[in-house]
């Protein structure tokens, strides 16, 4: 359209809109900044209330499992940023709602609506069984390590077939540990800083093309159980490790107890940590 | 237990009892007679009526939507073969309903059990999007051709999950097209025959240590796309060739429109079956 | 076009028209009789006289340095099987023109005419300084041993390109030794029996999509220096072996000089034979 | 010689005589300064004029399709650094003499001559069908992307041979973009800035012991299509970045043209670039 | 020599003589005979008594720990067939003289006395503790099982060097379990039968260059843990199978103990047979 | 027990004990006092004197072919740094005593006194004969340059098994050149500072879990003939760079003498170095 473009030029913004799921969470409150920056509308959605909505934001709780809403939400989106869903173990069913329906439903509605490109977050949790002595690249095999990573395994085949079927592309990011610090050892070799992820954000959605891409979301920490090699044309550079923390942390002797699943695999506590019993 | 293991001496069959879901089906039929002889007791079930119930089976109609039926299924078992299900592209909500959620009970009930072995219908349509130009091993990334395909990936993690977190075994067939004979020029390729099927089946019931294997579900047909070399370790050597049907389809010059993805893709027609619309 | 359509369909014939250059060589002439059981005219074609030629066939003595006559040669060819050019060592000048200019004419003539597929004799000696210790697939580092190799290590390239660029689909044979009977013990290696040379060819011509592919064309000898497992899908199964005329070179210890070229590389006598000093 | 031994001690130098080909293009004029710190004597020679000529240079104009001519230049060289013939898209028939025939003149005549080693400008064109949402590294199959990138993959084959058979050893440069600075977005990932072009030059002829190697010439670029860490012996460390000018092509949306094959191959432009038809 | 090979053409042997290391065990009696078509001189050692001596025999007794008693062995030698030394777990101290003073004491000899080349009897006790779930080629790392599988393990080693060094080759056969039969179900998978036995010492001779070859000692049997591609140099195509005894061994449910050793690693008892004490 | 850990607790020290044999040669010296700060006690041993013992350590003047004074030596030890045993060609008959029965002493020892990990000082001399074209990381086949490098080889192997059997971890270090700086042009490739190797045991000593881990001790060099990517869940980032005295050995023209084995491997002048003759 003629017309918008030019409005679009005006905006110098490359975006004219971009939909943010999950942006009452975590990662979603540290990205929702970021997005201003990138888009003309910055649609923000979440299942949690969503806070103060700025000018240029279009606010919308959403529950993804909900096809109809779903539809709505994606209509007149360039590109989405998914962070919704369940993030942690659960019981099945509410994963089943949320990561597998749920996902569904927003493929669904992003091939209708003609969105060019999703920008998923997958999960570690994916590739997790694989043991802390090796290394992992994004071709290995899948391990999930927990329901939830089963439904990140699904994420990942399902936006795979959306590319192969309708060239709808998707970025597959593998998140770590991304919190102000790491809160453990083990987050030591997960961690992803904050403006790490948002970069990581930014080189997925601006990458000219991407087609069906898989990238580990770690931060370039001292210790490294992931390679991302073969993702190199996205152009993910970290600025931040985790050395700084690891003070925090003294050296210790390794753990004593050698066949502890919880220190043997790189899921950590994630691989004892389901199934779990649906809540009455 | 002492009286048992007297028991099953004095029936000289290896296996107390085993499980056949999707028992009414095409392969299922094929199957029910030959787990006689490896079985004192044979269960089978479906969601359809399963015809005459012979002296040493028990039967069973149930829906693998139903958890509490399924958990009852399951109960007594030393070993599941697993054909039940969808096995081509439907709706979304009914491949959610028997591929996942129906998977899902049956793994969550086994485990629960303490049910050692499953073998899984898996599909080539697990990675149906890989072109006819290449010949894919069992290590091959995913590429599902259909929703229903989709599915099948997500039996093949959630699989991999229960044996890496319990120790349940699952040996995944990546079956072909198991029919009398070939139907297309494709099926030539893809041919299973019954003979062959069943093979796989003793193999992967019989094998001692099978850890969570993938195999691929065809004959020694001329052509091949798919290669077990990492599954040699399950001894399966198929017996039958699809050769003796190569005259039912005669030579003609290669397809003229280059494009046409049911030609380029090992998935033939099935990838352009999918996304199906609900059914009203 | 609906009426030829209606005259092949009579004819019973797969193919309308095919070229067979090289039509005069050993191996043309092996292949001349078959090709008339697959196409309603075989054109043949070579630089030397083409002898008798039957009804079905149109005969014509071409030079391949020659553009024009090149692109006269291909109209009206569905697919081309190029055993023309030089097959030996020779001198630089001869093989630019027989081998390159002459290939680059060939594909350019068989673009522009719309020809759909070639079957272009490549040669092992395009990796023959890989050692006999070793084993390749049709993915190993190109080693050509002579000029006549670099030349065929650039028929493989050339032809790579048209596909790429225009679909133009090419299955480059890299035959090995194919005559009535391995002429030395290194030919007990690299033999392809004259029947299994003819279902090679027609694999390649009537397999659905070969896009680009690279085979070796050796029968089923006891000693193999090549894996053609990446080339499955072209359902070449040798029948014939180099068993039956290991008789001829009885058992000898091993050759006692260690380090003489021709007897550590694949190439055997070929690594020593060029390059040629030009021909006054 | 002892007394060239004594004479090259006194000059400082660790070259006698270096031949630099093309001396008088981009790339050319570049490297003429620098050769002089490790060469007593540079020779340079181009088809076009040379301009002024230095004490220390012996300039020659010579067209590389000279055969005779091409002798005369290797006369007494240590080693060549071959930047000569065409390296853009261009009819067939130029093609073949500048860069098949020459290049051939250029090691027939250096095997004769005893050079020692051939730095020779390949190009990234010679790979340049592989989509720029893969990797590639030195090993990764050919996929010329023009006629141009066809002979380059001929040159490679080529100078394998005289390694293979002469021992002759080459280092093959897949060189990028090298201009003062990225001209499009695309050679923000292609871009070989001049410092590192010549650094790159200096690691391949000083390495010790390079035999038949082939490494990309890029600078450490944000996104990058290709992997040197096959050649991490040549210890080419790259100091530029295109980062610097990432400001002049403001992000945008991903371009919205998908199957555009210039935006979906490494070769970008390129690959529709050829074949051309011949000057008249 | 010229009197010598015109003797040896009178003999019509392919070789002139042959040592044969342990001849009095198991394998080295099923060898025995067969060595006498294929030498004039058949050079029979062990440590244990060698039972009668035929005519073109040369017995010696000696302890390969007896380094001049090795060296004299090893005089007038064309190859070697090394089967002596300890084929099970022992004690270091027994392992360390026989095993690894012993076959340096062979290798230094033969290098010495100018032998060409040994047939070196390894073990898939090198390898032996890969699961049983996965199949190993000849290139997978090392894996011993017991301190014999390391002293295996060495002699792949120390025969390596000696090739790089000296180009003195070497075959190591990781011979399977070689028996008249197999005595267990493991042994169904790891069996070798007498005759494919000596034709893989057929091949190892016979082959004109082998360098340095590692191959497994399997017949063809139904179930396999290993995989021979990368030697299909030597030839070595087994005409046995364990099928025909797969009746001594009925099927079974798979064992329960999941957590076995001795079930879910390939070297089965072997795993948990050392280390030894010593003997007092 | 409660007690010990009590006293650790207080001490602020990682380790109650660590041994370093070695601890009189060149990189003991330099790691005995980093150790300090990691252990409360430092059990020092060699076969040379120990010079001046501090407040925290135990000194012990051992032949590690001598058993019984192995396993006193290992008894309370938590972990081990081997640097013991000879670190150059030697003949044969020290090599056994020092690297084959010495290693097994004190890995038997170390098992049976509960000892949890070793770090193990391999070399690069058990990769040696592989050409300095090539770059090879921690699975590349062993080919050892010397009979020194083979008993390196029988290291890693041992230590393999302690692993599998056992549960013992190791962390083999391939440690190239170490010393204050590099002594010919070869060890700009090899070097690794005396900093990074203090790093090099840190991280190998502390990383939670190693299993069985193969790694480069090599600095931050500019050509690099190796690659740790396997590695990196050890976290080791060498600071130091051979670049600072590259100066020190200026740049010439390749070597002349192509064939020489001393410039073509990266065991250099090793590969020429043995086998040495016993010593009388």
């Amino acid at each position: 359209m003629t017309d918008s473009n030019l409005d679009r030029s005006a905006a110098q913004k490359p975006f004219r809109r971009l939909l943010l799921t999950g942006a009452a969470g975590n990662l979603g409150k540290q990205l929702r900044g970021a997005l201003a920056a990138w888009a003309d509308v910055v649609r923000v959605s979440d299942i949690a209330p969503l806070g103060e909505v700025s000018e240029h934001e279009e606010a919308s709780v959403v529950d993804l499992a909900d096809a109809a809403a779903v539809h709505a939400l994606l209509e007149g989106v360039d590109a989405v940023v998914h962070l919704g869903g369940i993030s942690v173990e659960a019981p099945f069913e509410d994963l089943l709602e949320a990561n597998i329906r749920g996902l569904y439903n927003l493929y669904s509605a992003a091939q209708k609506q003609g969105v060019k490109r999703v920008i998923y977050a997958s999960s570690n949790h994916a590739v997790g069984f694989h043991p802390v002595t090796s290394v992992v690249d994004t071709d290995a095999p899948l391990r999930p390590d927990t329901l939830y990573g089963v439904t990140k395994c699904f994420g990942e085949s399902l936006s795979r077939y959306y590319f192969d079927r309708f060239g709808l592309e998707t970025v597959c990011l593998r998140i770590g540990s991304s919190f102000e610090q790491p809160r453990n050892p083990r987050m030591l070799v997960t961690y992803l800083s904050y403006r790490d992820f948002i970069e990581l954000v930014r080189c997925s959605l601006f990458t000219n093309r991407v087609g069906h891409a898989i990238i580990y979301g770690v931060s370039d920490n001292r210790i490294s159980w992931v390679d991302n090699k073969k993702a190199a044309f996205l152009g993910f550079r970290p600025q931040d490790s985790s050395a700084q923390f690891e003070h925090l942390f003294p050296a210790s002797a390794p753990h004593t107890q050698f066949d502890d699943p919880t220190q043997r695999f790189q899921g950590g506590p994630f691989v004892l940590a389901g199934p779990m019993e649906p809540k009455r």
